[in-house]
């Protein structure tokens, strides 16, 4: 499904199930696929942080892909991440992002290096001209240790680079004075990037992003109710701010689970990936709840916890 | 105007003027209280960063609190800030604070030195015990180079420790999960901390804070243009989230001032501070704008800037 | 005993000793002092980091200060710290170090604010100019969130704000390049600011610091020890550089005890300054441990292993 | 030239020659290889940081490998950089370096994910059992924000996982603290990990490692003047500190090239890597000095001043 249009709405990352060997699981992750479309989501993004793409060798990202894009059949957009240390790197990924039939490619700034703006700016540039797709820019700090700048991602916009903007940077500040550099809440479609979409990773304040004038989210727990996020996504195209808050503030309670996990004995990173993936077990849609190697799997305590949270938010356990 | 109820609305961190001595200017100071009363402020921050707390000596704190307390007359709530590395130092200041007749006090963790969380736990509980005065914390870990945890603040809200958060994390979706804990917007008035005020200190996504069912900001642009935060406030109260939204939309692009400054020759927090001030000595408020030492001065052509800036938020400099 | 050449040597931060009330315990300071001095110190750093400056009141610095100096009664040169966090409040303390008789004075970078190099460079020479008193630059990141640059640091040695520098950033790759600016470990003499001492935090590689050519060292744990970093400074001066390196390692050894503290309920910080503190209490030294609230204090399975590390060093407890 | 003991010595990171296309260009590369052997290196460091590892395909990490190991042709050990994000990528690139005849690997923790230390702890073990190499950690905050801690290499080094570690963290005293605990400058031998190399990747203290007890050092620079860091070590080997640390001030000296970049157009890492390369382009080892893409190139401005720091230390530029 080309991006003909700024892309808008709920596009989850998509966990990547993976059997007891650390294999993907492709039945379980068309099954899950096919749990989000149901759930009316507008896009899916394969190979994001929380589809555990930094722990996929290169043959397990081309099969997770090869599944995401076969099973949503054309019925919305997939984005596929890109993720690699440089542009040379990415650059392959690409192209095999391409050849599986991705309808955009999603880019981090380089990381493992330390790197100036004009090399960021000089990234994204290469990236988009050696493959033909939309290219969405990744501001996600807390991995990349970057902060992609307002006036690089304008000017990336401007020059037709970039076809939007994935914004995990938790800098909301930053993102609301972005968003009205490029026109504010209502003057955007007449903007210098008319088709520029900016999608907010922060899911636990959709409903200001959106209020600010976000086209979309990217939410890692709409995996587990992404109807949820259908609603509040609704709710505020429709004007209706009371209930957007109210369905944001039923996910911020159920995002508790991420929490799950003891502290001492895992990371956070873990924890909340293997939270995901533990309530998509008890929910029925994946058959293993593991995380990839080398993450520490939640224990027993833990994945009660999590059920627990499940059926708090009216999402029932089946096993 | 002692806190009976949890505070509530706009709150701005009370600039200090200063004259070209470096000495507190008490004239121009109660000038921009009276301009802030005036505005339909709810409470004042005296003695916070952007007060530039951290630059004044002993005796110019005392200046500038009883200033702002004798202007201000008991018409709204002085909050006084208590700014210092660690608990017993900052006792003193809440002493002198308690002394000047404020009406609460603002205390961030401990600085310069680490501190455990059981430490700022202690360090909080010893200053309320110290002084019999409302005691909010003060979350700023720009400046703490500390975080202060939801658990922890909690626990302080429940056993009565302190009355209020004032939340310049920049973690919203912190901010978020914290009020959810407390209640949630709706369920907050039974919550276990019902008389607990959350401000937000993120003047740039002060609708979404409301939204979220925070209480009130503190906000440093607020000095320049209060009324327009308390129109923001006034629509959020009244569930006009659309106006809300442009309110902040407009506050958003004058905040651009903040930029004024070289970022080759001045920090940017300077380069801030110098553009609120510029724009108070533009607007007829107070009589110099210089920040204190060591903070390097806007030049006449940033100056410039937040003139342009001022006249395209509609609010005409005089001089 | 004015500093008429640059300082060279052993220089304790010298620790404070409190009573149980937590006010400054004269008595013990004073037998604190007499054994530096008796170990063969050059120097005595009063109110730095180490002497839990941070935690003391201006009151509780004034006498900390008072019985450095007179107990030293110019045996050595005292240096004072005047830590604050900007210019006007640093120079207050300046003035009262001055008053004491202090023979040098040493300052951080500002904190709490973020400050441009430029703004760092005012700081320095607006201290140096309102006291007469050779001044040292504290470069402490861990707590000022700011790294000196070389660049800086030369600037302000050439135009003679300076007169020397304690490094603790912890960065010795850059000390060792500043070192060589300076002229080098031969060449210094005839350097561009010959007077100009630099001496090295880094407690745990003096040996290093000294065969690069640093002058001195500032050890935190010689307020335990210090006749072993004389000996070790002693080895260093006469070339000995194995005997210098077996000496480090012992104290590296004995340095240990930092961590004495159990980490889920105590800071690092307050692990380590309640480790020297505990010691000196073992040793007879000073009458009580207590290190100022709200750090928590060692229990006693933690002063049984400081206990355990001062025998391991062949430092015999007394109780 | 399999390691049957532990590596001590002179390891340089091989910088990886590429022509005008961005390829590798393997003549340049067998010539700096024979130039680092022929200067008396211990071992070689194929795929590091410095290497660019992280600009490279896979395609050219093996081109690059395969030229490094044909060309040492067992006269040294060579090491293998197998960096990746995470386990199963790294151990894809283990396997290839086992089969491209390396004599050891060296990764890092894992990054752009947050890891737990019993995760870091699980990936170096399962790294090692999955290919028959000694393994080095590479411990590099910089890029992988994460440091390891001493007791983690510690249990690590006993139960055999790690046959070394290359200590990139500018830690000097944590390094100093770990070698003490591995038995120190004299007791090593019989130490629990009586194999277990310790390599220091900070090349402006070497001769202090050394005397520390280090067993070698992984100098960038040591790509320009080999010979230089032969000496020094050999120096120290004889116990002649003063000649050692007389090298290191020549060599501090020298590194300033990596400065040579505009800090306004470039990164630190670009700049610096680009200055080694120019050096060996003007040293007439290599064909291009050009760096992977998205760096930015050394302008002709910057590569006069490397000529000049090359000139300064007394190698003789020939082009």
């Amino acid at each position: 499904m080309p991006l003909t249009a700024p892309l808008r709405g709920v596009v989850p990352p998509v966990c990547t199930p993976l059997d007891a060997t650390g294999e993907v699981d492709t039945a379980s992750l068309s099954r899950l696929v096919e749990h989000l479309i149901g759930g009316g989501v507008h896009g899916l993004f394969a190979l994001g942080s929380t589809s555990e793409v930094a722990y996929l060798t290169d043959t397990q990202r081309r099969t997770a892909l090869d599944t995401v894009v076969r099973t949503a059949a054309g019925r919305v957009p997939v984005l596929a991440g890109v993720i690699d240390t440089t542009t040379p790197r990415v650059i392959d990924h690409a192209r095999v992002a391409a050849e599986a039939g991705a309808d955009a490619i999603v880019a981090t700034a380089p990381f493992y290096t330390r790197t100036h703006p004009k090399e960021i700016a000089g990234h994204f540039r290469r990236i988009r001209s050696s493959v033909d797709l939309p290219l969405f820019a990744y501001d996600l700090p807390v991995s990349v240790h970057t902060k992609l700048s307002a006036s690089l991602v304008h000017a990336l916009a401007e020059d037709g680079t970039l076809a939007g903007l994935k914004d995990s940077s938790g800098d909301e500040g930053g993102l609301r004075r972005l968003i009205v550099e490029f026109g504010g809440r209502d003057g955007r479609a007449e903007g210098p990037a008319p088709r520029f979409s900016i999608l907010t990773g922060s899911e636990l304040t959709v409903d200001a992003a959106l209020l600010a004038g976000a086209d979309g989210v990217v939410p890692g727990i709409g995996n587990v109710d992404p109807a949820a996020y259908v609603r509040l996504y609704e709710a505020a195209r429709a004007g209706d701010w009371a209930l957007a808050a109210k369905e944001q503030e039923r996910l911020v309670e159920l995002f508790a689970l991420v929490d799950a996990g003891p502290d001492a004995d895992m990371g956070r990173s873990s924890s909340a990936l293997g939270a995901f993936k533990g309530a998509l077990k008890l929910l029925g849609l994946i058959d293993c709840g593991d995380t990839a190697f080398p993450q520490i799997q939640l224990d027993t305590r833990s994945l009660a916890l999590v059920d627990q949270r499940l059926r708090a938010a009216g999402l029932t356990p089946v096993r």
